[in-house]
């Protein structure tokens, strides 16, 4: 890949053809249209598009054209709205805010947000299959199908919602904490990563400097969120903050203090810029959204 | 095929043989214990694994294994259990008992009971793609994906369950039931049918008399389920019955009468029966299926 002068430019570009390809997701003819709506309600209620980018990103990385990954980046996304539809529940975290708009839920009722996550996760994988039906790579495809399963499913971000959810009111060590947040949210984080790198058909070498890349970024973007929780309030967060307190939910900072936590932050985004080096290939892309991940305000 | 002389038999073995794949799906070593014990606990709540039967039975018929094809009857399987898990929730039918037992979150609690129905939705995919990059056969099992997908999702039984819950109360017409009852049962056991055919290289034509069969499949099953609730009691359903009269749910025996839902079932039956003789292979197991499936007592 040539060195691109402009990646912020280049990620607003990426970023407006994402919005485009999920806002034509929702007009399927043989759904009820109720159900439409909630999936199209959650999934425009924004949200910075990090997982879709992260996949185009690391294709283009590797020489691979971003937009010819737009299903597979949608289903990253859809996984991840599904997911936020899901914690948001009574039973779970019980959250009426979601971007600064009434949460799934309190929009449709319960019923209907279960359901509608239940959909957008079921489309994440009908994309994933069609993409690879359509472009002829049926064994790429059925890899980043398995990418997906993996990271979004018991090993992955519903296996660390278990372990969120049994740890809350508990005493948790850094160690049991990292491992939460490993699974919860690094898990799709990185698979967006693999995802973009395996359809870009990478080496073992290039997929091990991604990983180490995408594993930090994980842990820092899960700090950076804990960290605006703890400072941040509703209305600049959009969902309803400091409400890890008050479930007595274990945090990074909450364990090290603010400070250690930001210096953690800081040294894991130091140590994913550093991992790309071994891709030997130039990643301003890459480095572009671990910056926008890991220092923002909201 | 040569003509299977006990099908009853053979299809115990198979039965069998998905049993023992499914017990062994709940070891893995990354996910919380707790959680895989509640997937456990639902899947393995008996159920007449019908799905992957019909999956095996299909391919069988084209003269492909069924045994071969243990991972994709298991996730026809686990997203069955998925639904079952999510609909007994209590924004949805609110069920406390499924097949005798304790419904998953009555058993395990709520937040519990929809990650679990999440974990094995997921699940469901990651069996199909290993199996398709285990086999070497990524476009057949990329298909058997789009399958699956599309019959479990909101132009399916997702749907279907939408449908059903804004029907609640409501005046439906037949048409409107058939509808439901196509898209909330019938969509997965037309796909159960379709993947094993799909697997074993079925023609155009061969899945067009398979499609047939399932589909008057679907809706026999349906009115027979109905029935069953209708007269049955909890004991001997192991679900509460009579939920749906309760609740005003429009089912086709209460809108046409026993009798006539009877003679409707019978009827399909034949149907689907004679939608075989297409096939121009003998078709035991698919008949002797389709027998357990309508004239059931439980």
């Amino acid at each position: 890949m040539k060195k691109i002068s402009d990646p912020g430019a280049y990620l607003e570009r990426q970023r407006h053809a994402v919005e485009k390809f999920l806002a034509g997701l929702f007009d399927a003819g043989g759904a009820p249209s109720s159900l439409q709506e909630a999936m199209r309600y959650s999934v425009n209620a924004g949200g910075k598009r990090m997982r879709p980018l992260l996949v185009m990103a690391a294709a283009e990385t590797l020489g691979h054209p971003g937009e010819k990954l737009l299903p597979v980046a949608a289903a990253l996304e859809l996984v991840h709205t599904y997911s936020l539809i899901h914690d948001d529940l009574p039973a779970m975290d019980d959250s009426d805010l979601r971007r600064g708009k009434p949460s799934c839920h309190r929009a449709y009722g319960e019923a209907m947000a279960i359901l509608a996550g239940d959909a957008l996760l079921t489309l994440a994988f009908e994309l994933v299959a069609g993409y690879g039906l359509q472009e002829g790579r049926p064994a790429q495809a059925l890899q980043i199908a398995l990418e997906l399963a993996r990271a979004a499913g018991r090993e992955g971000m519903v296996g660390g919602q278990v372990l969120d959810l049994e740890a809350e009111g508990k005493a948790v060590d850094l160690e049991g904490l990292e491992k939460i947040d490993r699974l919860k949210t690094g898990a799709l984080l990185q698979a967006a990563v693999r995802c973009g790198a395996i359809a870009a058909g990478a080496s073992k070498e290039q997929l091990k400097a991604l990983d180490g890349y995408a594993s930090r970024l994980g842990l820092a973007f899960q700090i950076t969120d804990d960290l605006l929780d703890l400072e941040g309030d509703t209305a600049e967060m959009g969902k309803e903050t400091g409400a890890d307190r008050v479930r007595g939910k274990a945090t990074l900072p909450a364990l090290l203090g603010t400070e250690a936590a930001r210096r953690r932050a800081g040294e894991l985004y130091c140590e994913a810029l550093a991992s790309l080096e071994a891709l030997e290939k130039p990643a301003e892309l890459l480095r572009e959204l671990a910056r926008r991940l890991v220092f923002r305000t909201k």
